[in-house]
């Protein structure tokens, strides 16, 4: 998930070093340079240090409009189109995988860090609002089915989007929030179900991501 | 919210006539004219029939779209827009009034003609998932404060569009959804909350109305 902050760096052609963070330091780590939690008040990543200005910003769409603002070649976010970039990722969310949010979950604990499992299953339960994680195991892998169903509805917003990209011929954040999540499922899915992805809807989720890293030369 | 159909309508230049729909009647009214249901399977209004090519479309945004396909001229969705324009509703409709949802509800029993009451009743229920009037009534008018905290959000889009629009400086859909809404509350708020609305946020929500008049030449 902290794809968007590379590939708007990137795609400004900004020199930058990743900073690794074990997944149960985020916190502390973000109070420790001073950020800002994002909305509902938690800490989550991306996070950027600007050393050119000392800004930190926090939250991937608050990077894009300080990076757009700060650096002005190649917007990231359309003239115009900044609200609809504000409303298009929760709608996203909520039409591809609203329905399989515990299926995600389940897999994400799978690649954890033993460190950092207890205070993942705790911090997803409380966001889930779930009793206990059995309960979350029991009903994940039934929700596949629900991820490939959002997929579907998703497919036909890039149908008629009039070119490849959400904003037809124009590349934009909301590329970025599409093609990080391909990312973050190529990561927690077993090769079967990798395949099974990568072969929905002609293939187009692999393609976008494929298309993402191109325009910013990433290779995520 | 069948406002929306005419500001579209009325955006083109085209003429029309309106047929008015008591409300328990939408469902018969829209099968006897062949019109098809919207998300989630409902029968809503608006849905246009266009005598020029027998199209019968329900759904706001789907005759925004027929419109624009069928009448080019002064498009109603900016080129490229038309995936983001599909997006904005949702997340606009869940941040503007999502918590609020029980009060406009009430709100909106209280101008049904008496012949709809009961059809209202249960199909918001059934919406809501409660079980009792009683216990929509009553937790209703609390919800106010949500409802001006929603827009207080909605508000902060457009302080960073850059425009007086949405998109800026370019009119849209978006526009319209956001004028339909201060349309409806006009309509459901008593005298001393019409003008607490019309106080929040600078005025916002009854320039956007005016606004969205001027430029529809409508007088909704």
């Amino acid at each position: 998930m902290h794809a968007n902050g590379r590939f708007c760096l990137s795609y400004k052609g900004l020199p930058y070093e990743v900073a690794w963070v074990e997944f149960k330091d985020i916190p502390s780590a973000m109070k420790a340079i001073g950020a800002s939690p994002t909305a509902g008040g938690r800490y989550t990543l991306p996070v950027i240090n600007d050393p050119n200005t000392g800004a930190i910003v926090s939250d991937s769409l608050a990077i894009a409009e300080y990076l757009d603002s700060t650096y002005p070649d190649k917007p990231i976010i359309p003239r115009g189109a900044n609200v609809l970039m504000t409303t298009f990722e929760p709608t996203y969310c909520d039409v591809a995988y609203g329905k399989a949010v515990l299926f995600i979950v389940a897999r994400t604990l799978a690649i954890q860090n033993e460190s950092s499992r207890e205070y993942f299953i705790n911090t997803r339960l409380e966001m889930l609002g779930e009793s206990s994680w059995e309960v979350v195991e029991k009903n994940a892998e039934q929700k596949w089915e629900d991820l490939k169903n959002g997929l579907d509805e998703v497919d036909k917003w890039y149908q008629k989007s009039g070119g490849k990209w959400i904003m037809g011929d124009t590349f934009s954040f909301a590329d970025m929030v599409v093609a990080c999540r391909t990312m973050w499922w190529n990561t927690i899915l077993d090769d079967e179900k990798r395949e099974e992805l990568h072969s929905l809807n002609g293939g187009r989720w692999a393609q976008v991501l494929a298309a993402v890293n191109a325009e910013c030369g990433t290779d995520l």
